[in-house]
């Protein structure tokens, strides 16, 4: 029986209102193709889209764009060379690529907030999952002992963190990918009485400059930021686990995400 | 002779149209108050204030604003102990601070810009200075030697570099604070031939996500992330030099930050 990279995707925004402006779409790709393999990532780098034909797989599903914008806006691209060569690959290759990106967070619990809650085994210390944040009361740690924590359940070589890394934690709030701004996280500690709130990325200016303050003032509390991709890659891995248990005739792979940014 | 927080202000503010909705301002702080002294530093942090009313200061000029937020939203944070801590620390000290941000931007060249370059002693090398960024030929080394010499002059424990670090680099665009997005970014490599870009920080999933893919397709370009608080310092010290020399009997003290961030 043939699946279509339609029929996928209409599973995946199943019982979902279409977001405001979503920037979730099928580019390139036609609805009625026949899904030969399924790849999902947290981006379709240069990288996975090689990987994917690699794998004979024909529709990458990813949380982020393929153009490095959040609103795919290209004004400026046209005649860059990293960018040309990328598009002669997709528009060579025969791939669909599908951005999940709008739909997945919309899900309940979020879809990506689930994977990396699930990857962490945190999902037993869940108290309430809100739209934006999760917050748990995890088994006393220290910041140091936390971070050691993410680092080796996602297998990511280094972390930022600030404040007392000695103090002891136990309220928790995560944000995955740019949720990690004033706005966003800096009510959280006292309306939520929380001791840490770990995030994808968010200004720099923002919540880490207030952890300075809280810091300076004597109070514990603390900030890990994992990095974007670090937080939101496990949810494409979640996916890839739920998409491989409905359609058992289809090839499903996922691809992680090696850290961009080495530490010199 | 009695200097006022006015007549400071309106000497750095002099020769320069108001920028549109600019964020900077006197708050608190009345502009006919005589000036006993002058911090200069990134941020107006507890730690900040609290060294200004040691060294007897009562002008603190920052750059960036005193509660967590470019625009100085408060929302959210009324009850929060660390802001109410802060702000009777402030109410009771009789210190002024000024925001000194779009105005410093607008001198020819970025008067933030001027002192990171300084500090690098990179000044030799500008070729061009565009008002978002400076284009350098600078000697050529790889971006690891690059990275090195940045912790060295600037003093600062690790940097975030994207890219081949072996690759010789001498066309260097610098961009400092938030300006490391990639429609600011990403056509310079093409549109000046940079071998790198040297920026204070950007979202994660564009200008790293675009050395990502160049690097796979074998292009030498490369990322350098300095930190926002750790590129727009050396602007807030290279002012108070300035302000030494130009009020010889007030003493004018720079404060440097600490890195927020630790590495796990």
């Amino acid at each position: 029986m043939t699946l279509t990279f339609g029929e996928v995707i209409r599973h995946l925004e199943a019982g979902i209102p279409e977001p405001h402006n979503t920037v979730d779409k099928l580019e390139p790709g036609a609805p009625e193709t026949e899904v030969l393999g399924i790849v999902t990532a947290f981006s379709a780098s240069h990288e996975v889209i090689e990987q994917a034909l690699t794998l004979g797989a024909n529709l990458i599903i990813t949380h982020e764009g393929v153009y490095y914008s959040h609103q795919d806006r290209r004004e400026g691209l046209e005649n860059d060379s990293v960018f040309r060569q990328k598009s002669a690959l997709i528009a060579g290759s025969g791939i669909g690529i599908y951005r999940f990106h709008d739909y997945v967070h919309r899900y309940t619990p979020d879809g990506i907030m689930e994977g990396l809650l699930r990857e962490l085994e945190w999902e037993p210390y869940v108290e309430r999952n809100l739209p934006h944040v999760s917050i748990l009361s995890i088994p006393g740690m220290t910041v140091s002992e936390i971070a050691g924590y993410l680092k080796s359940k996602l297998h990511i070589p280094y972390i930022r963190a600030a404040g007392n890394l000695s103090a002891r934690c136990s309220r928790v709030g995560v944000l995955v990918g740019y949720r990690g701004g004033g706005a966003s996280t800096i009510p959280l500690y006292e309306q939520e009485s929380l001791d840490l709130v770990i995030a994808g990325e968010g200004p720099e200016w923002e919540t880490p400059e207030y952890i300075r303050d809280a810091l300076r003032q004597g109070r514990d509390r603390a900030l890990i930021m994992l990095g974007h991709a670090e937080s939101e890659a496990p949810g494409m891995k979640l996916l890839a686990e739920r998409l491989a248990l409905r359609y058992p005739g289809v090839p499903v792979h996922f691809i992680p995400v090696q850290p961009v940014f080495h530490m010199v």
